[in-house]
């Protein structure tokens, strides 16, 4: 972790611990927890995966009935708890109970999140002995911070954490987020309303003050342009979820719909999602590099997104861009078949920064040159559709032979 | 090539023929000729894609001017001539002329495809400096077949070809047909009428007699069932093609619709589909293994074909294939994001034989056996989805290290 995150930038009011408790091998952190002193009104989404495992089951379940309102999360990793029948369900339930107690609140005032492999019974008894000391633990320090960030990590080669900060009603407010995933990443996630549910996990404290349904209006849209705008490997995990808690501990005023403390709140909160949803790609198994997908020029922001996101799926692409190969044809046969109707002769692309295709043709360029400009940590890939004004964005990482050797024997 | 390929089961009138025009680097083969001396029934699927290569718009356009009837196709590797403006379309439309010159046809009763590297110039001279020698060289004989599967060879690392026989109207009918593709394989085919068009190509001859209408309609439900349900790499490309000839030179009668003849020549000719197909993927870039992906049990078949297709292309099941891990969660996590209702606690799974999941539940199974099983050249997925009859059938090869590497420096 960076050591850079003053305390000052800790929102006021949470406390955070971490501890082993066996699921993973060798006394590695793999149980976290972040409590409120005060009730916080949460905001959720999750994978819209049909195959959802049991943690998101129950925190949907909570969040409806607290209405909107959590005091704690525990999270595990080495474990999804997915396709694990009642048991699973059950391990969920004790899990929440427990913590509740260790903390003073109700079970349904309690997120449970788990990530890792699926289909292995969780020994949810590794957990419940645990919490006494993460719950003992409690600590509103900013290393407490950097052990949870480190305690939800599973193939993850580095924590990954945002903050930021707005003023609200003359006082600060503060943001901090911190988010784990490397690979079945393809968040497509939805409130819990919709019928929807990856394991990207992400959580973002605040101490502004928002009230339950406002946060989660805010928060779909935010997710959209953020974690659903990724992609490492284009499979969308069963236990993904998004979580935002705000606790009004810094004082300020409640921020109000259509309000200049909305749009302040929002834009804070949609800077700590994107940098939490660009540190995943660019800590996506095996990736050397960030691709930032650009199509512009489209009749509709729908169309746009389904080309961004073909081209940001396509093996194909991904493979050129691990060896930073200017193959702009690998770009236009992935748009070409996403499905969306478009005229291939009037379509420019350009790839980091450089003009290679403009209305049908293939732009002369230096090979070495694009090569060169092509192994940089970040690039972009702009495709003008030429038909209107829709533009729209998705990220993704190169494809490489790591990715591969990490996922052959990610059980054994 | 196997070179168990005998003479008698080459069909009567055809030609073949092969040549290195300078296409691929030292002097490999990369031109090939199959010429009929009957006019010839001719039926043909192009890819979907929206991005088309010159080539399959010339083909489409000659197919339909000559209401049918081809006397040749002539095949270059090395350049897939695809987003090569005007000079790409010319570059076809000579190629066809001057092969219709040197076998006395009408330009429109040629059919031309390419197939290599999209967006570079074709030098269309070479090849029409090598047309008189293609042309010259033109035998019946089985090895001059064997050279022509060899020169429309891209990354496949052998040749891949078919035969089947049938008996109408108690005379012998031949087929035989090649095919070449390894990488951007993920054939989603439609017959020219339909707005559609990938790069595997697939060559059919046969010394039957057909109305070309009624080869074209057979074709389609063909082609569905074979061809474009396989994948490599989920990359459907610009050029896909499989033209299926039929010049009637066994002297049997026509085949006609509703006849017993037309379900011997159907089924003949699906084996001769389904062989080449599966050779396609047996040579996908870096393939270890064939995946059979069978989905039954569906409430209806698109249904059934759309959960087969979405495990089939996923990566994080394919890298777990490659490695021999019975990692069946990855397989109901494909489904679960497939956008088709099922509910996994109905669904079973077995993997090389080996029930792995039933109903909800992991089942226990001895993992180094599993593990040794699925290391074998060709295994199973079969998914029960226990909603109705319907069942749908994808095949997909593992990926590999070796994937990455073949694409990373395809160009370079």
């Amino acid at each position: 972790m960076r050591s850079s995150l003053p305390q000052s930038a800790v929102p006021l009011g949470y406390c955070f611990s971490a501890a082993s408790c066996g699921l993973k091998k060798r006394g590695k952190l793999d149980l976290g927890m972040i409590s409120s002193g005060l009730p916080a009104s949460a905001a959720a989404v999750f994978t819209t995966n049909l195959v959802q495992a049991a943690p998101l089951v129950l925190s949907r379940e909570h969040l409806r009935a607290s209405r909107g309102t959590m005091r704690g999360v525990v999270v595990n990793s080495g474990n999804a708890n997915c396709s694990t029948g009642p048991d699973g369900l059950r391990a969920s339930r004790r899990t929440a109970a427990h913590a509740a107690r260790e903390i003073g609140s109700l079970a349904e005032e309690i997120f449970v999140c788990s990530t890792g492999v699926i289909g292995v019974p969780l020994r949810v008894e590794k957990i419940l002995r645990a919490l006494p000391r993460l719950a003992a633990a409690q600590r509103a320090s900013a290393s407490s911070f950097a052990a949870f960030t480190r305690a939800i990590m599973t193939t993850d080669t580095r924590p990954k954490w945002a903050v930021a900060r707005c003023r609200i009603g003359g006082r600060n407010v503060r943001l901090l987020g911190c988010a784990k995933g490397a690979g079945m990443i393809h968040p497509q996630m939805a409130p819990p309303s919709a019928l929807k549910t990856a394991t990207m996990l992400a959580f973002v404290v605040t101490d502004a003050a928002i009230a339950p349904r406002l946060l989660q209006k805010l928060l779909a849209g935010i997710a959209d342009r953020t974690f659903n705008a990724i992609t490492v490997d284009g499979d969308t995990s069963t236990n993904d979820t998004l979580l935002v808690m705000a606790n009004g501990a810094s004082g300020c005023r409640a921020v109000n719909a259509a309000s200049r403390d909305l749009r302040r709140f929002s834009a804070a909160l949609e800077e700590v999602c994107e940098s939490l949803a660009l540190q995943i790609v660019a800590d996506g198994e095996g990736a050397k590099r960030v691709v930032e997908i650009e199509v512009r020029g489209g009749r509709s922001e729908p169309g746009a997104l389904q080309i961004a996101r073909t081209i940001a799926t396509s093996s194909l692409v991904k493979t050129a861009l691990a060896g930073g190969d200017p193959n702009w044809g690998r770009i236009l046969a992935a748009a070409g078949r996403a499905g969306v109707p478009f005229d291939p002769e009037r379509v420019d692309i350009a790839m980091a920064g450089i003009p290679v295709y403009r209305r049908g043709r293939a732009l002369p360029f230096d090979e070495r040159a694009a090569h060169k400009k092509l192994l940089a940590k970040q690039i972009s890939v702009v495709m003008d559709l030429r038909q209107g004004r829709a533009l729209a964005r998705y990220w993704t990482c190169d494809f490489t032979g790591d990715y591969v050797r990490i996922n052959a024997s990610y059980r054994t």
